[in-house]
C-alpha cells in the first residue's frame, strides 16, 4: 500500500523505534504513547483490520503480541497491561493497518474505562446467542 | 480453578450463552455486553492472563477471535469492531481467566475513548526502545 506508514515502516522508509521482528511481524514504539512502552504489533503484509488479515497472519501477530508483553514484564515491570485493537473509524481506527495496542499499566495512570458495565436481561443474550452461534447447531 | 468461573463456564456447570468453541477456546456473550454481540474468546485451560497463558494457547485465541470477527461481520453487520484485553487490577481485569473482549461498534454509540493522542519526545521514545529490543541487539 503506497499511502500507508505502517508498511512504510515495515518498508524501512519510515523510521520507527522497532522494538521486535519476525518473519510476519514488526512491532515498534507508538510516537502518541498513552504510557511509557506503549507498543504496536503490526503484520508485514498490509491488512487493514481483523477482517482482512488471514487467520494465520492474526495468529502470528498474536504470537508476537504475547513475546512483547513478557519483555514489557521483565524490563518495565509494569502494575498491568491492557491490549486495545481497533477495526474502522466506529470501532476507533485512525491507522488503516491493522495494529495491536500493548499499552502498559500503573495503578493510577490516566486512562478511562470506556465503558461502565450492565447487566443485559437475558432474553436479550440468548437472542443475539441465537444469531451467533454457528449454523449447524440452530434449530 | 476451583473459584474460577470461566473454567465453570468450559466444564459446563456454569450456564453461559455459548456462541463458538473449538479444541482450545470457548466464545460466549458478555452477560454485561456493552453493546449487542459483545463476544468473550477465553482459552479452556486456565490462564490468568498474558502472562500465565501459552503462545500455542494465546494464538488459538487470536484464530478464534478472528473467526467470531467474521461471524459477527457477516450476522450483525456492525460499523466497527473494537478489541480489548485486560490484564491484572491495574490493567481493568475484573475475572481472572484470560479473555479477550469482541465489542460490536455502531457510529455514536457509548463507548468512550480511553486515552487521547499526544506526540511523545523523540528521546523519550529511543530510550524506550533500547530498554525494550531484543538483548542480542543492544550495543
Ligand atoms: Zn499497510
Ligand atoms: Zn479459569
Amino acid at each position: 500500500m503506497d499511502d500507508c506508514v505502517f508498511c512504510a515502516i515495515v518498508a524501512g522508509t519510515l523510521p520507527a523505534a522497532l522494538v521486535d521482528e519476525d518473519e510476519r511481524t514488526l512491532a515498534f514504539l507508538d510516537i502518541t504513547a498513552v504510557t511509557d512502552g506503549h507498543t504496536l504489533v503490526v503484520p508485514k503484509v498490509h491488512a487493514a483490520d481483523l477482517w482482512e488479515i488471514t487467520a494465520d497472519d492474526a495468529a502470528a501477530v498474536m504470537r508476537a503480541v504475547h513475546r512483547m508483553a513478557a519483555r514489557i514484564r521483565d524490563v518495565l515491570a509494569p502494575d498491568g497491561l491492557t491490549l486495545f485493537q481497533a477495526n474502522r473509524p466506529a470501532g476507533w481506527q485512525d491507522v488503516f493497518h491493522l495494529h495491536v495496542h500493548l499499552v502498559p499499566r500503573r495503578d493510577g495512570d490516566r486512562l478511562t474505562r470506556p465503558w461502565t458495565a450492565a447487566p443485559v436481561p437475558p432474553e436479550s443474550l440468548y437472542g443475539t446467542r441465537d444469531l451467533l452461534r454457528p449454523r449447524e447447531e440452530r434449530p
